[in-house]
């Protein structure tokens, strides 16, 4: 996906404050007073459209969900999904999820969800890979030991990397299936990329991977 | 495949004492005389006919390798072979694999091979598999500290199984193909189990895990 400078995309989420908060740094600390409730919060990074962490918000009203996603136009869709569903329990936060130590105490995030990240398979790109050490260095920094990842990609290159990348960080990995779709995963929810990648026939790749 | 006992098997191996090691607990500490070199020895477990074992002394004539197959009548096909190609740098064990630890002194062996093991998908035959917690202790009896398992397969079970059990057994990841023969891997030799499944159609899987 290109970024695109899109100023009415910035209005929209602005004028919204009741789902997106545009400085998360400010909010530190008091997220659980912010959902009004001490309900686990799980982020994901790189939402998209948002079919998956709103699925999930809807499948799972005992959690809390915070959508990271980088590019302020995609976030609209996002945006107009709570809006559609009446989702409560679900925040957004327009910005990079390379600064989540920025934006969170450490053990006040509960899981991180990675779907369908985007591959960057240049080796001189590796540190934008959203699975690479220094992002793990972050994601470490706000999930307290025995809290996980969970990882899914159609991209193999990426997948293959990434458990790599995990288990030499120190991760463990609880839980794996290299073609989900054919796995026995109850309450899976699918993303919009997972759908038209799987669509043409391509497996899916998923783990779980615990902070030790 | 069955295991079937055949007289002239065990017949036809004892008359090439050459080639094949039928007490390999008597060669403990000696492998590299017997052998009259100082090169590394590799192992691996469950040869079936011996198509990959054998290529890889051919292509690697400053390896020694052993082949282990515990069932004799498959094994006299990995005979004939080393006949056939006049092979000087390979001997056999007609033996159960879970008996690495009485064969061999802790850094007589330098690496393992598995090579499309049986799958036991029943969990309770967990135990079974090569890659499981039991068998990787019996390696460890003999692989220093550094030395790899190498090990492929087309199983995804077995695969997602024996990636989760490495790790946790405090293998470190060093090599992950989800895809073999769309991967850049040079000198890749075919097992006949190879093969057949990629010829219809389906991945390989394989991977290298270091002891740490
Ligand atoms: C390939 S798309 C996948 C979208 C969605 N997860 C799905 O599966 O349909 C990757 C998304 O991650 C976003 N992204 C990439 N890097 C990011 C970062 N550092 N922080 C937040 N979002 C990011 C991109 O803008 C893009 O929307
Ligand atoms: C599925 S076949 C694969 C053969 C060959 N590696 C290939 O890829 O074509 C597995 C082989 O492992 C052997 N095997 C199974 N358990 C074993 C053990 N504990 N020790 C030695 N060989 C074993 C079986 O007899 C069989 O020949």
């Amino acid at each position: 996906m290109r970024l695109r400078n899109k100023p009415w995309a910035q209005e929209k989420l602005e004028s919204h404050p009741e789902h997106v908060i545009m400085k998360p740094e400010e909010m530190k600390g008091k997220w659980s007073q912010l959902f009004g409730n001490d309900q686990p919060i799980h982020i994901e990074i790189g939402t998209g459209k948002g079919q998956f962490i709103t699925g999930m918000a809807e499948l799972h009203p005992d959690i809390n969900y915070l959508g990271i996603e980088i590019q302020k136009s995609v976030m609209i869709d996002v945006l107009d999904k709570i809006i559609d569903k009446k989702l409560t329990n679900i925040k957004l936060l327009p910005t990079d999820g390379a600064l989540v130590s920025e934006f969170f105490e450490k053990g006040e995030i509960d899981q991180v969800y990675l779907n369908f990240s985007d591959p960057w398979p240049k080796k001189r790109h590796e540190k934008r890979r959203l699975t690479s050490a220094p992002f793990l260095t972050s994601y470490k920094d706000v999930l307290e030991t025995g809290k996980e990842i969970h990882f899914k990609t159609d991209n193999r290159g990426l997948f293959e990397y990434s458990l790599i990348s995990f288990t030499n960080f120190g991760l463990s990995l609880e839980y794996l299936s290299l073609d989900l779709h054919q796995s026995e995963m109850e309450g899976n929810v699918q993303t919009e990329y997972e759908q038209k990648f799987s669509a043409k026939g391509q497996p899916i790749y998923r783990c779980e991977v615990q902070f030790k």
